[in-house]
């Protein structure tokens, strides 16, 4: 949905935050996936969402029709791809939240995924954009794993105050929009 | 289809060869992606099929019904995980023909993507399924770009000649059943 400039704001400067530019999160990510592409610094691409077929039309020569179809749990996660020849895997998730993430947004299943991801020597994490405070966090799927871990027993969510303590605020900007690959960087020299 | 046995053939000792194990190609790498990822060896998935989603319904409040729906040309590859830490991605075809594997097979960005995988750092390949010969082989994504570029103004398939001599048979097993592995090891080993 665009945001009109809102009148009451009169000449005040107007912040061009995330929310305001009429992008939704997958979208920005995808833009900064092709401007990844685009420039040869990594291959990263977003999956298909999975669907069971099970009816399908052929109304004409030209193609085919599915007319019945349902939406699967996704095994994995919605990006992976390849970047300096490190394999990585992320989900990335908005939130409409005041103060906390909701656990509850990421199935079991991934978060198995993104931790199998971590053994086997590639980087996977989850990027969360917080539309109330308009930032975008990138977590490291161990950090992740360990509030998946504690919410079986205790918070079914991460507080946003953790989410800055433990995660890494990514700097905003125009070309590419969401530039996560700046906090991989960190992430690989980590890695050693 | 599930190929019953030939009564004709008598006592004679049937050989178990792919195809008469009633699955389709897809199913048996799907199967052994399984397998690998079971034993902690690699976590290789395929992708879903991209759609283009127009209309949806909810009849209820327990899940949507896709009614209108088409399919998409895939922009990447249909496989790519993670195997000893490198990235591997590629693509998987069978054909029926008897001399020569037809490149019309392959959309050209997909050959696009193989390339631009091994440009990062990336393991990436053909799995060609000569069902004729009930042999599996591997083919390198820098010898399918040769074949490609010769397609230009050159013959538009590779010969099964071809595909024995540049590319490497996958050894047949039962448990994973497409050991594609097997030979990604000895690309890795090649790489350094």
């Amino acid at each position: 949905m665009v945001n009109y400039p809102n009148k009451k704001q009169g000449f005040q400067k107007q912040k061009q935050n995330y929310s305001n530019r009429g992008m939704n999160f997958e979208n920005m990510i995808n833009e900064t996936n092709e401007y990844y592409l685009a420039h040869d610094i990594a291959v990263i691409h977003k999956k298909p969402i999975p669907i069971q077929i099970v009816k399908v039309d052929y109304p004409s020569r030209s193609g085919a029709v599915i007319k019945e179809a349902y939406y699967k749990i996704p095994s994995t996660t919605d990006y992976n791809g390849i970047y300096k020849g490190h394999y990585i895997d992320f989900e990335a998730k908005e939130t409409q939240n005041k103060t906390s993430f909701p656990l509850s947004n990421i199935h079991p299943h991934q978060v198995k995924h993104l931790k199998k991801i971590d053994e086997h020597g590639g980087i996977s994490f989850l990027l969360i954009f917080i539309k109330v405070l308009d930032e975008i966090y990138l977590l490291e799927s161990s950090d992740l794993i360990s509030y998946h871990n504690r919410s079986v027993d205790g918070r079914k969510s991460i507080t946003f105050k953790e989410i800055k303590e433990k995660g890494q605020l990514i700097p905003e900007g125009f070309a590419p929009r969401v530039n996560y690959l700046k906090i991989v960087d960190y992430l690989i020299e980590k890695k050693g």
